[in-house]
Order: C-alpha cells, then sequence, then structure tokens
C-alpha cells in the first residue's frame, strides 16, 4: 500500500537530520583511505559507465540512512507504480511513461485502447521507414534531389534535449560515417533565431520537423508560418518539406500540410520526450533509426538498474537521496553539472530544465504547502572551459555548490597531438581528476589568499567514450535521479503550472489589454 | 583619503540590514501606482540603452540608504583611483587599466615608461591596419586567395567575451554588410573540440588567432599544436596562417611562428579582456575595424556614466547595490540573467564567468577571511526558451531568484511574420513585460498548485537594437556593475588564484606522480 507523505514526517529524514554535516571530506580523501575510498565507493551504470561517490559528504551511517530513506518513501515502489501505468502526474491526471518509449520495465500498461508500449514501438518503425525513404532519396524534394538537411522547429523540451543530444553524437556520427543529415534547430520566438538559422542552410534541400505535443504552442507555430514564408519565397511547395510530431488528438496529426505525423501522447511530459517521436524523428533522419535504437538501448539498460532495491547498486537513487542530503540536511541552494567532453555542450542546459522544470514546486503532490526546499538551482558548462571560468566561485567562494562531474577516457573523433609527454585527451582527463581532489582536499597556505578549504564535495560518471548507448544511459540515469528527488520531496514532477501566468499575461499584452505596470512596460518596450 | 573596510563594519550597512525586507513587491507594483513606479525608476544608460529597477525589492528609503553605502564605501573614489592607475589588484600588484582600452576616463596613466592609453590605441590601430590587408586580400595565403574564416584559440577570457561578442553581432553584421570573415573559436583541451572545428572549415583560407597573455596556457598552446599540425598535413605553411596575442615580454612575442604579433599587457584581466587585443583582433578580422570602434564607443560612454556620483543617474553602481541588498540583506545565493535575444545566447556564459571569477572570493582584499557573502552563482540562457525550461522554478520553487532581464524593440536582421495580429518581436517583447509582472505581482488561485506568490524581483535593461555600440554599453556596464560590488565586499576582483591548485594537481597526474585518491581517480580515467 502505498502512502504519500512529505519527506519532513519520515523519521529516517530527522535520523538523517541528526547525521547532519559530519564526514570531514578532506580528511576521509586523503592517503590511503582516501584510495580506498575512491575504490569502493562505485556503482556500475549501463553501457560502461560508472557513478563513483567517493568525494561526496557521505559515509556508511550516511549511506544506509538514505536507503531507510529510499524504503520509508517507498522511492521503488511508488517507480513501480509510475512504470506500470499508475496515475502519477496527479496535477494534470495522467500517466508518465517516457520509460516505456525505451523498454517494458514492468507490466503491459493500456491506456486509450492501446498498449502503450507498442504504440511507441509503432511511432519509432513509422520514423524509421520514413526516415530509411529519405535517406535513399525516395522521398525528395520537388527536384527528386535527396533532403540533406533536417531542421527541428520546437521549443523547451522540443529542442533542448533533442538538441543536446544531436550536439552529443553530432562528431561521434561524423567519425563513424553516420551522419546522414546534418541538424539545425529554431526555438525562439526571436525572429532573428528562425531568420539566422534560414540563412544558414539550403532550403531546398532541407527537412524542417514540426514538434508541439498540443499543436498550439504559440512560438513553434509562429516560427513554423516563418519557415513556409521562407519555402514559398524559394518557389517550394512547404507540405513536401515538413513534418509533424504531434498528439493523435492535435490540429496537426491529420493535416495536409505535412508529408508525416508521428506521434507521441500526454504520458510524456516535454522535458522527459528526447527517447519518443519528439528526439526520435530528428535523431533518426540525422544519424539512422539504428543509432537511435542503440541511444534507446543504453537508456533502457540503464532504467533496469534504477529498478534495484540495494541503494549501493541503483546509481540513480543513490544519486537523487545524495542530492536530497545535500539539499535538506546540508542547505545547499544549487547544484554544478560539469561534464568533461565539447559534445556533452548542451547536456547541462538539457539537465537545468529536466531539473528545474520538474522539480522547482513548493506544492506537495495534493496541492498543500510544503516546509522544506525542492529541486536547486542548475547550471554548468564543459570542462576545462569552466575552470578558466566559474571555477573560481567553486573553489574559493563564500557558497558551497555541489558539483557532478562527467568524463570519458576516450574522445570521440581520436584525432589527437602529444605535447609535454601527455595527449589532448590525457590532459582533459588528468584536470577532472585533480579538479575533484582539488575541491576534495583544499591545500592551506600562509597566504589565506591562497589557501583551499576543500570539504568541497563531488561525484563523478565516467565511461569509456560518448557514444549513442552511453548517452541514453546518461539520459536516464538523470530522468530518474530527478524523478526519485520528486518523489522524496512528495511533489509532483510532471506538470509546470509556474509557466502559465506569463502565458497568460504576453496574450494580454498583444492584444492590448493591460493597465498599469504592464501597460507602461509594453509601451517601454514598443509594443 | 581611501580606507578599505569590510563591508560589515560599515554603519549603512548595518542601516541596510534593519530595512530589510519591507518592500511589498507585490502591492506597489499593482494599479497606478506601479504604473507610476515603472515610469520613474528608470535610468538612461548609453547607446539608448535603459536600466529600469521598478521591479526590484527596493523603495526609496533603499535606495537612500544604498547612496549612503556608496559614500561611506568609498565607492566612486575607489573607481577613480582604479581608472587613475592606482595598483587596485593588490594581490598580483598590478593596475586594472581595461577602460584604458576604450576611453581616457580620468588622468593619464604612465606604466612601463609609457602612457597605457596610447599604448591601447597603437595596438588598436596595430590590429586595424593589419585587418585592412587581410580584407583587401594584400596579406593572403600562399596562393595569394583571401583569407574567408578567422579562428579564435583561447580559453576563459580569450575565449568567452570575445566569443559572446561575435555571436551577438553575427546576424547584425551579415544584415549590413559587415561580415567580412565569419569566425570561430577553439577553447576547450577536448581534442575532440579542435577536431570539429578543424573539420567544419576550408583551412587553406583560415587565420588563426592564438591568445595567451603569458604565451603559457597549456590548453591554448595544445590547441596551436594542434592546428598547427592539421596546416602541416594540409601542405600548408602554419607560420603564414597565425598571429598572436599575448604580452610584449611572452615568448610568443617575437617569435616568428606568426604573421604579426598584438599586445596586451598586465593591467588586463582576462576576464575583463574584450574590449583589448584579445577581442579586437578577432573581431576587427570578422567585422572591419570600424565596427570594433564602435563597440568601443558605447562602452566608453557607459563608462563615463559609472562615475557619476548620483546613484540614481549611475546604472552601474545602482544595478551593484540593489545586488549586494539581494545578496547580504535578502540572503539570496544567486542571480538569472535572461537576455531576450537569441543574439545573447553566450551572453549570461560570459557574465557568469566576469562576476564568478571576479568576486567568488572569501578573504578581502588584505587577504583576511570575512564573515558575509560574496559574488552569487550566475546563470541564464535567452528568453523565451527559458520560459519552457527552468522558469518554472523561477516562479514557483521554494528558493527566490534574483532576475536580470535584458530586452531591445527591435531585431537585426528585421525579417518577421505576422501570426494572430502581431510579429515574432512583438510577441518576444510581450513575453519579456509579462514575466517581470508574473514574477513580481503573481497571482492567487484556490488550487495552491496554480498560485504564484509574486514578491519576485527583476530589472530589465531595455535597448533599441542590439548594435555594436549597445553591446559595448550592455558589456561595460556588467564589468563596472561587478567591479562596484567587489569594492564594496571589499574583495579583490582581479585576481584569481582559485584556479592555481587544479593546475598544479593536474600537471602532477599528468607526470604520474601521484599517490592515494588522485592515483586511484587517474587509473579509473586511464590516464
Amino acid at each position: 500500500m502505498i502512502n504519500w507523505k512529505n519527506l519532513d514526517t519520515l523519521n529516517s529524514f530527522k535520523e538523517l537530520q541528526g547525521l547532519g554535516n559530519e564526514v570531514d571530506l578532506a580528511a576521509v580523501m586523503t592517503g590511503e583511505q582516501g584510495a580506498e575510498r575512491v575504490k569502493n565507493m562505485s556503482v556500475p551504470m549501463a553501457a560502461g559507465l560508472t557513478f563513483n561517490y567517493a568525494a561526496k559528504k557521505v559515509d556508511d551511517k550516511v549511506v544506509d540512512t538514505l536507503a531507510k530513506l529510499a524504503d520509508e518513501a517507498q522511492l521503488l515502489d511508488k517507480f513501480e507504480a509510475l512504470y506500470n501505468g499508475e496515475v502519477v502526474n496527479t496535477g494534470e491526471k495522467r500517466l508518465v511513461l517516457h520509460q516505456l518509449t525505451r523498454g517494458q520495465l514492468g507490466n503491459a500498461v493500456n491506456a486509450d485502447g492501446t498498449d502503450k508500449r507498442d504504440f511507441y514501438v509503432a511511432q519509432q518503425k513509422n520514423i524509421a521507414e520514413f526516415a530509411k525513404k529519405v535517406h535513399a532519396g525516395e522521398i525528395a524534394n520537388a527536384k527528386g534531389e535527396k533532403f540533406t538537411t533536417v531542421v527541428q522547429i520546437g521549443i523547451g523540451g522540443s529542442d533542448l534535449g533533442p538538441r543536446a543530444v544531436y550536439l552529443a553524437l553530432e562528431n561521434w556520427a561524423k567519425k563513424n560515417g553516420k551522419l546522414l543529415m546534418e541538424a539545425k534547430f529554431i526555438s525562439n520566438v526571436d525572429p532573428d533565431d528562425a531568420a539566422a538559422v534560414l540563412n544558414s542552410i539550403d532550403v531546398e534541400h532541407s527537412l524542417f520537423v514540426l514538434v508541439s505535443k498540443s499543436g498550439t504552442t504559440l512560438e513553434t507555430l509562429t516560427n513554423e508560418s516563418f519557415v513556409k514564408d521562407a519555402l514559398k519565397n524559394a518557389g517550394l511547395d512547404a507540405s513536401k518539406h515538413m513534418i509533424a510530431v504531434t498528439s493523435q488528438t492535435s490540429p496537426l496529426a491529420q493535416s495536409s500540410d505535412y508529408l508525416a505525423a508521428f506521434f507521441m501522447d500526454d504520458y510524456i511530459g516535454g522535458r522527459f520526450s528526447s527517447c519518443s517521436a519528439v528526439g526520435g524523428a530528428v535523431l533518426s533522419l540525422a544519424f539512422g533509426p539504428e543509432v537511435f535504437a542503440e541511444f534507446l538501448n543504453g537508456a533502457a539498460e540503464e532504467d533496469k538498474l534504477a529498478t534495484n532495491k540495494d541503494i549501493r547498486k541503483n546509481p540513480a537513487l543513490l544519486d537523487a537521496l545524495i542530492g536530497v542530503f545535500e539539499r535538506n540536511v546540508l542547505g545547499l541552494p544549487c547544484t554544478a553539472v560539469l561534464p568533461y567532453s565539447q559534445a556533452l555542450s548542451r547536456f547541462p542546459a538539457h539537465l537545468q530544465q529536466l531539473d528545474m522544470e520538474s522539480n522547482g514546486k513548493s506544492v506537495n503532490r495534493f496541492g498543500e504547502p510544503i516546509d522544506y526546499v525542492t529541486g536547486p538551482v542548475i547550471f554548468g558548462e564543459p570542462g576545462t572551459n569552466g575552470q578558466h571560468s566559474f571555477y573560481q566561485l567553486l573553489h574559493q567562494g563564500t557558497d558551497i555548490v555541489p558539483l557532478q562531474f562527467i568524463g570519458f577516457k576516450n574522445s570521440q573523433i581520436g584525432t589527437d597531438v602529444v605535447i609535454q609527454g601527455s595527449t589532448s585527451q590525457q590532459k582533459l582527463c588528468a584536470n577532472v581528476a585533480a579538479q575533484i581532489v582539488a575541491f576534495a582536499c583544499g591545500k592551506d597556505d600562509e597566504n589565506k589568499n591562497k589557501k583551499f578549504e576543500g570539504g568541497r564535495a563531488s561525484s563523478i560518471i565516467i565511461g569509456e567514450k560518448l557514444t549513442p548507448a552511453s548517452l541514453g544511459a546518461l539520459l536516464s540515469h538523470f530522468e530518474n535521479k530527478i524523478m526519485f528527488q520528486g518523489v522524496t520531496w512528495n511533489i509532483n514532477s510532471f506538470d509546470q503550472e509556474g509557466v502559465q501566468l506569463g502565458k497568460v499575461l504576453a496574450k494580454k499584452v498583444l492584444a492590448h489589454d493591460t493597465d498599469g505596470a504592464l501597460k507602461v512596460y509594453s509601451d517601454l518596450l514598443n509594443i
């Protein structure tokens, strides 16, 4: 029997608060003890990844208490309920089924008169067939020439995830002969976004993917018109250059304005939709359906690990609850995501949405105000770039920021150069290793300006190489981490009511139906 | 007589603490009172910009107290000392002269046996002459063909600022026939960064700008070798494809490996170097020296405003002290920078470095620990994209994040489309106006999940259009804001000792001179 309780009513949470800030990270990370700790505090993940939490401020006592918390909050039971198709998104009264796009974790889930796994697989097959026809030139432009570029039109979850995944795999695909079409993305309602992308491509050989679940997202429909104008001005038939990704009930679903339509449904939130048709169409067109399938398999393998009841063998659960410990016991308001991989340049922006939109909530799942903090601010940039930028504050600022490193042993392209006895890839990896220890152990100095306090906690996910499978596993890890945190906080991670008020007021401004401050701002901005 | 005192020793700060969280933002922003407030709390900036702080949690009493604080902390006197050439960077015993690259704010400054304004202007002239020869084809590749692409090799301050500025003006330049060369940037030691950029350009027609003040930055020298290999492999003479931007005393200064060398000096910190040769070379090559001059003029005009002793007429000072109020009195740990302009996509990343590397410090300028918080975490993405991402947390999360909006009345390219009675540009502007009011005033709802508390403070900088001049003014505003905050906190904003320990440990890893935890991490990462 599942009970939904606020975090601060749980005995294990009170026990956790009692443990507080006991672990002296600099001490436990020093000497042979430190070496043993790094060896031991490591959890295998899918696709060759490992989650290492040695540099977190936890010991066996804390982890044991986190395990108790996982039990008392029924996190695994609730996850099971989710993937077995219970209505977990209570605000919008919806199932939450993004895991089902990549595998069958539990029971068959029936909704809308169909087996939902079958539905998602059917969409993948439809997309794969379509993509293969495009690649073969069977679906081509009016002159019968192959499409060379795919342009996604979408915003938020229809943009950040697919874009981050595309950028993460673009160089890998080039290197491995899998870059079948170049992808571009139009998202912002700023007209300069669409204009700049259109100026940079050959529209005659471009296929556009319009992504909007409801078929009513204003930014996306606006950018669609922008693109249609450009196609018309180039003497092209827009309906021969466009496909739609939408829900079956949307106005776009049966429109003759599109070459084809592929479907998601209400059970997949935008920010969790990279594995659905939202990511599937653009990624299958860019890299081929086989590569997209590898990405899904990596995510599915990682999903399975998230069902393990042993917290020490469940990286998403462990990562999630260490985060709750840092947020609600140690009182830390931010988390930095720091991938040592240029290919992951937009992955932090995707996680920023995934995390902050899911867990930036102040009421529990029953709409009651809660008395503890929830989701942190998430930010990050790739290393080593960040080291030459904001790391100063991370090392010596007055506030502590928990860190989440990601690193790979091998580069994607494999071209490298030896300088001062090491390759660039070795330098990259040496830097992330050095940072973990620098943050944890610090360094004393008579000159206090050169002193490092240490005690600044981090974890790292280490992989062999950033590939479709390891990227899928990485994505699944963070999706499940965020889900577990939301459940621990007893909030609904799957709605986003906080975005509504701005939309309503923007419509008023555009209708010139304003007074007071809003009218003056509108005047100042010349609307 | 200048006194350097810690913030918590100042009477005006204690007075400020007494004022606390008195302003009910939702109340004062409602109705006619709100309209008057937006009209009144507006400060003209340079190049057609305006700083509006109506939606900040301040009233006349708070601003008056901030003015007292500015007096008591001698902020204007200290700024004057800085631009007149006193040794303000006490840690490294250096002058701080970045303002001098764009104008003569105060007295002539002599150092290293030369008038420094003359020195910076001379470098600009050298760069301008060189750039014009490149554009005219007088300096060309071995076949006598024009260079079409310029590639900056640099990291941190040699990357983020120039890159953000380039991206901000690229579409403006295309539209106005000023894009003379396309620019690319290589920064990360990740070998995939350089490899991907090199794969995307025509090296035979590319000119590389190597930027390193010391001439010893490991990432940059490594990437230089990477590029030289690529040039050699293409049968090209690397020394005919490369220029250097460095200090006169660096090993690069007199090397025959470069077509030309342009100089900065130790008085310009990396993150403040966009207006020096660091930004000057790549931007003058990309857009022409006249455009770079307009950018400098915008910054110089804004610098002048920062010398105004009336806080209500000094936008950088006012913005800075409102930030101190939010950080040290209201206790808020982050600030979000939210430009409603896709062209400013990397401007938040530049400000993140500028702010967090300058003010992420725990000791005062004398190396003594301080008992109050300093620089906040800075993050941000362009609107409206962010609205569909992390704004959920900003509206309904448990933590309050102060917001800094930027918006322009007109787009850069000017191509637009009318949907539902408004242009995209109008929709963009309507959204930023709506967000300010939504954050400030909130909205009640019986369903607490749909309730917006309001009281979430923001400011906005409004401009006519993002141009070289307004971008320069924007950059100057933030540079001066951050400088005023650092002085208020009595810290040295111009060193970055926090980046050293990681460098030292990374070298040890590469020399295999490690034990304990560092050795195990090195093994796990296959170094």
